[in-house]
């Protein structure tokens, strides 16, 4: 797995001089959607097989703030992994400064069949997917 | 009618101390969808009869920068209003400092079925509407 | 205290056809801004006086969804104070939907020296402030 | 000069379906950082030097939507220069419709002194960065 990179852009930064708060919630996604991806399973598809997955539970811990143009870099992992629900979690590291730990995160999901909104049992109906998910699992190792 | 009022929002400065110029877009919006809610044609209503209502071109001309907080307040007009695309235009006014016009600018327009992604003829589909919306027409006397 | 309330932006909401779950941050931080309006600490002034007030810790539990035009309430308390930091929690109402409670968050804060960088004793520095945001404290007969 | 290329956020779309129209003026502005970064002007240094430079006006025609996980290619070229004032152009498109042009904005720029917050002459005090700027002038062979 490659890890998710980018520069933090102009738009995000707020007047204290750093980026905004909200954004690091957003690079969460973006890092969950190229993790999908790379695992060939694209987020698109799952939307178009009639689910969708409302995050649940989201959260960031700010260690040292990000500038504008700052190069980052965001590591996925699976945190817990149940029949219903998955939490993932990011470590946000900023290779301008030296690839210090800026920020980590959670998000927690689940998966909702779109047509009769029912939480779909994933190691049910997605099993293949789960399967691929849990090579995410982060170990004592790591 | 009455103008559109609200703070800027801390979220949309950036490093240069004042409202990052993409925010100015997403007022319009709020203020054009302010606008229909009075007129008695919530925007919600159209996308669930079946229209929607994409945004063609927008643009914006920046006069005087705006900061976190200030009160502003933005007057919504119709500036052009063919069969197919009507224009609307926004003034947009910065109430902490003294009502001076900080920005103005245009939005684009025009009604597709979403079913069939075809364009709305609105003097036919949407008449009553149509007329009410000409209501928002400048005229030479304003 | 008047709760804060205001209406989901069209431009909040994403494909789900729900309000993207990040900008729920976002309001967050509003209600926040307009609580220490009204305790009379405009956060404005908190900068213009050489402070900031960087986030540390952010979370929302998201427990029903929001749509756009929904009537939204949020009512700020404080749920831990201490010397350094203090915790604010927020509980997101759904007007719309009989007042069903959307969401719940937390953020926890600090406020900095601009000049030094150095984190400010609040009971200290800020003793007239503490006491007021102490007023929000929840207590049991809440 | 390398086209600035990504693909379109979730976090990006709305209601719709499709990409929200205000992050094509966001968009704009990674793409002018990018090509700044390639001609060797990062932004970041003309902040670091004392100047700032902000968007006198933003436009955008917005041809054929955009759907999330597109890949979108933005090329940037000049428009106009005067000795106070230029304009970028961006011609946006979407590899995943086959090139397809989706959309083409421009934004005016001009350079301000943070200090005294007057205007610079930059063909005088900006020269070496004015004739690499113009390297981007579309000529009529193009």
């Amino acid at each position: 797995m490659k890890p998710y990179t980018f520069r933090a852009r102009y738009y995000e930064t707020d007047q204290m001089g750093i980026i905004h708060h909200s954004n690091y919630i957003r690079w969460m996604e973006e890092a969950r959607i190229d993790v999908l991806n790379q695992l060939g399973y694209p987020y698109r598809r799952f939307e178009e097989m009639g689910y969708m997955s409302p995050v649940l539970h989201a959260e960031c811990e700010y260690k040292k703030s990000v500038k504008f143009d700052d190069e980052m870099k965001i590591i996925v992992s699976l945190q817990d992994f149940g029949r219903l629900k998955f939490t993932l979690r990011y470590d946000i590291y900023n290779m301008s400064e030296g690839g210090c730990l800026s920020a980590c995160g959670t998000t927690k999901h689940c998966f909702l069949n779109s047509g009769t909104g029912r939480p779909v049992m994933m190691d049910k109906e997605m099993k293949e997917f789960s399967d691929t998910l849990k090579t995410l699992l982060k170990t004592d190792k790591d």
